[in-house]
């Protein structure tokens, strides 16, 4: 491994100039008039993989943007990893706010500013430096590589699961690797072993059939405003807890290991409420710490609220509706059709007959829950640990990322979520940056996961 | 009486005419380019207030739009009433939807169709005939008579009451009459003997600093939408009674005379949720029925709701604010201002401490109730008998009328509202109409009512 390390330590400024290159292809995909850009891109880069050692070079066709894909699969015998990431970004509005061009990529001391730098674009340059210097060095790698990058995560990876049903023979792989996800705190090397599910819904309570006249009408009418509030305050017991029966029914139990993990980790509730939230106070929990919260327990939150009337002053109204959007999030091991059927089960139980209620399923999201004791995962913490020369931290995540169970799902392989973002880095925000340190460093953890996996194999 | 009833039988089309004659004049109070029109019906009305017999005649500057006053004062000794009424009309938007032009009025059979027919200028005309055939018949009244009809009612009455304040002397009555009501239905000739105040607040619910990912935050976050929830359910207990500690406390026992009055009144729970309301069922009250919830209890409805995403699709946001407007319907002998110092206090009891809360009172009002055993009152009362030949319907309104609580509370006397319009006549909505048996009787009932005030003195 040491050439390989060296390589890596000589060809930094060469990477940090390739991410700075297509930084500068304005591959946003939410923009249908920068469609050209996005081909741009994906044939860029599917020069710099061609470059990095790849073969069978194709930006693979979808309905939307093309996938550009590679593979190396001389390594008989050995394991096979597929690698995913994306090169789409998000659009860089509002522009005013950057100090530096969003696309034009900008070294200020140890950080790259740029749209795209950690989303994703050069995490994707991790990996190609990570091969190229296996192949600069030993001429071959020790493990076969499938490598995805597509072109539309940041508009929900629509034409993603297609691909994979269509392509899943050519897609086969031990395990897949998904550089799209961030590091604790910077100097905490870590590995995100769990995601939280999400079941999404919107609630309409349809009263009169139009709004009335609170004086000539109010008591008699049991206006559509008051029911949803009932309604919602049903969702939650008194102690915050989710009221809906059979709710809590799948939810894993927290193991001693795992909370002393985080325990371990350096988080302050304190600072979090003030500094990351800024609410007067946190929903505080007996049972549970704030990071178990975010991490292992599910949610119930209001994400809207509309009825009647909301300017200013006063309208003596009984709105004839009112709405709400509520989503839940959720944890191993709840299904979101499972929850989804529950929530409209006891939405029914406590609609009164005064109201028409309609519930409308938005969308849903599995949770993700690596096996942290499988050994392609222990390979991965070890590899990180090798290039950080720091234990790793096994964290989670409290929000979702849909494609993550797609991934797994579709192609049955387990995945690893490598990532090394900054929870800071302004990912889709103005100020996108990178963690130079962390750039390096992952180039160094790749380069050791295929030490790694092949080691175990 | 004799004489006068024939008069107004005989006259019954010249006022018919003068009414067509002031609705041609588009007197609409909210449009500030109307002034002009606002300025030639205050003195069309005082020429034919003049043409009344009324004498003093004057139009009364306020900073807004004047009040046309006038009086006749030489019944030594007998008592003396204030005659309220407003000549400023709603809008005729959406114009679209009138059958007839709404300034032009229009007989179609037995109604009269225009904008202000009922709401006020037809009910001005009924007292300027009654004064007239008076004076025609008899050369006097039998007491004296101040009216003021002013040009502000359908903005609030703004200017109102400061006027009352400076003239409280010049306006001094033992009884105000106020003609801006209506009557139960059709063949229910009607005195509205009470009327239900109002208490207004919004509610602003702050955690968070911003918007919060819903995903990257949603658990150890008290989402603002979810305390509004919670505590707007608190409002109310689970038999739908207001929760709010001492609400109840002043609030008037109905007497077994009210409700076996309430329980005559051709009234359909059945027709009333089916074709007023349209909502599947009522928010039935096992103590009360549907008119007495309407006329004698208080209400708490949340008029207004608002937070977080409120458009098509999903957005798993953890809004930072959550608004609510919430009113509640007062009856006799609550007090606005106290019923707002426990709503206040009880708004902060429930505040939990993750989340700060203002709140905004936005307007109050007075209930109003007559003393219906009042010598005045009888008279009324009487005197509606007389000229519809039926018993007189004692009734309530569900809504409040500002105004009336100020000419009652500034003049200190008692008010009889005595109005001739019905509850479907569209006094705010296109096709406004009069019903002709009403505006020829009311003329008769206001001819008997000066008798039978005199009668009693």
């Amino acid at each position: 491994m040491d050439n390989i390390i060296s390589y890596l330590r000589g060809h930094r400024e060469e990477y940090l100039n390739k991410v700075k290159d297509i930084v500068a292809i304005p591959s946003v995909s939410s923009d249908p008039e920068r469609k050209d850009e996005i081909i741009r891109c994906a044939k860029h880069l599917k020069n710099d993989m061609a470059d990095a050692g790849l073969e069978n070079l194709e930006l693979k066709e979808t309905p939307g943007n093309p996938i550009v894909y590679g593979d190396w699969l001389h390594a008989d015998g050995a394991p096979t990893i597929l690698i995913y990431g994306h090169y789409d970004v998000q659009p860089e509005d509002p522009v005013d706010l950057w100090n530096t061009p969003p696309f034009e990529a900008t070294k200020v001391d140890d950080r790259l500013y740029g749209r795209g730098v950690i989303d994703d674009k050069g995490q994707l340059y991790i990996h190609l430096a990570a091969l190229k210097a296996w192949f600069e060095s030993e001429g071959e790698l020790p493990l076969n590589v499938k490598v995805i990058f597509e072109g539309e995560e940041e508009i929900g990876s629509k034409h993603l699961d297609d691909f994979l049903k269509e392509n899943k023979d050519m897609l086969a792989a031990d395990c897949v690797v998904v550089s799209d996800t961030g590091m604790f705190a910077k100097g905490v090397p870590s590995i995100t072993y769990g995601l939280r599910g999400l079941a999404y819904f919107q609630l309409d309570v349809e009263g009169p059939d139009g709004d009335l006249h609170s004086g000539s009408f109010g008591g008699p009418v049991d206006n559509p405003a008051n029911v949803l509030v009932r309604m919602l305050a049903k969702l939650k017991d008194e102690n915050g807890r989710i009221a809906i029966p059979g709710f809590y029914e799948d939810v894993e139990e927290l193991t001693e290991e795992e909370r002393e993990n985080f325990a371990q980790l350096p988080f302050d509730e304190e600072e979090f409420r003030k500094e990351s939230v800024g609410a007067p106070g946190l929903a505080k929990d007996d049972e549970f710490t704030v990071l178990e919260q975010l991490w292992c327990r599910p949610t119930l939150d209001i994400n809207g609220l509309y009825s009647g009337f909301t300017g200013e002053g006063a309208k003596t109204v009984i709105p004839a509706k009112a709405m709400a959007k509520v989503s839940m999030r959720l944890v191993p091991y709840q299904d979101p059709e499972k929850i989804g059927d529950l929530f409209e089960e006891y939405i029914r139980e406590i609609t009164p007959d005064t109201v028409n209620v309609k519930i409308t399923r938005m969308h849903g999201g599995y949770y993700f829950l690596s096996d942290v004791n499988e050994p392609m995962f222990e390979a991965a913490r070890e590899s990180v640990q090798r290039a950080f020369n720091k234990e790793t931290a096994l964290i989670r995540e409290g929000g979702s990322i849909p494609f993550v169970h797609s991934i797994t799902n579709i192609l049955n392989s387990p995945a690893i979520l490598l990532g090394f973002g900054l929870p800071d880095e302004n990912a889709h925000a103005p100020n996108e940056w990178m963690d130079l340190d962390n750039f390096y460093l992952g180039m160094e953890s790749i380069a050791y996961l295929y030490d790694e996996i092949a080691k175990r194999t």
